[in-house]
């Protein structure tokens, strides 16, 4: 889900922006303007995979395991949101075609849905190829200075 | 709405296939495996810009009003999935900052708010330039030879 990569995003120029202090869930919460229980999952997420340490007790928190330098946006986004499995409700057609119809050469239905299937997938391919050429430092200089992220991709363009 | 996309692609592919036979919406509709209703409206878009030629009466049906290759597949695209006008739902923070904080530079709710709205703007672009590398038919050629749109993005890129 897109909302859960903002959140991702956020959370994680949030704990840089305040380093080397420990943030909770809760001021990481307010920040964002979410309820901490639908951010809970996406840190815990974040956790697991290295990007974040936390503590818990008195004066816990989180805190950033790595630089944002070495964390690519690409592989965020295919963290927080997996490629569709499947196409079908947005895809015409039948791929068994046209059961009472199926000696007709001149229906497409069975074909067009693998090659809408093939072109939506490959379209989404692309998409987080996009994605994939930046750094999360790209999206702090732009946090910083509002316009640096529209010209570097039309510098890259 | 993706569906709309492939309602126009199907309808388009199906026309050029059975051409010169006139054909229904109600052909239409089985072919596409979809209420006549939930492909009216689409319908009527390719007539007024032109892609499809409509007759009624006794020997009324659509024709294509010009040939696939002048049909570009991002065209439709754009025709079909207008750019998402606001992110807002799937962006955290908020334009306006944290009212109760917002002399605490330490924040970055607004100003993530700006970037995401960019980076996301900036991927949509991308993802319909995809598309438009793409005449309608390529799509047509999948349809006869699965795996003819794979070998061509992959040479392409």
């Amino acid at each position: 889900m897109k909302l859960d990569f903002s959140v991702a995003v956020h959370s994680l120029l949030y704990l840089d922006e305040n380093s080397p202090r420990k943030i909770t869930s809760a001021e990481l919460a307010k920040s964002l303007q979410l309820n901490p229980v639908m951010i809970r999952n996406i840190l815990s997420v974040l956790h697991k995979q290295g990007y974040i340490e936390g503590s818990v007790g008195k004066n816990g928190g989180y805190l950033l395991q790595r630089p944002l330098a070495e964390m690519n946006v690409g592989a965020l986004y295919d963290l927080t949101i997996p490629p569709t499995i499947s196409y079908a409700r947005f895809i015409t057609g039948d791929s068994k075609g046209l059961v009472a119809n199926d000696t007709d050469d001149s229906d497409i239905s069975a074909n067009i849905n693998e090659t809408l299937t093939d072109l939506f997938t490959l379209a989404d391919a692309d998409y987080r190829r996009f994605y994939h050429r930046f750094s999360m430092t790209d999206l702090k200089t732009d946090l910083h200075q509002h316009g640096h992220f529209i010209d570097l991709v039309n510098q890259l363009s």
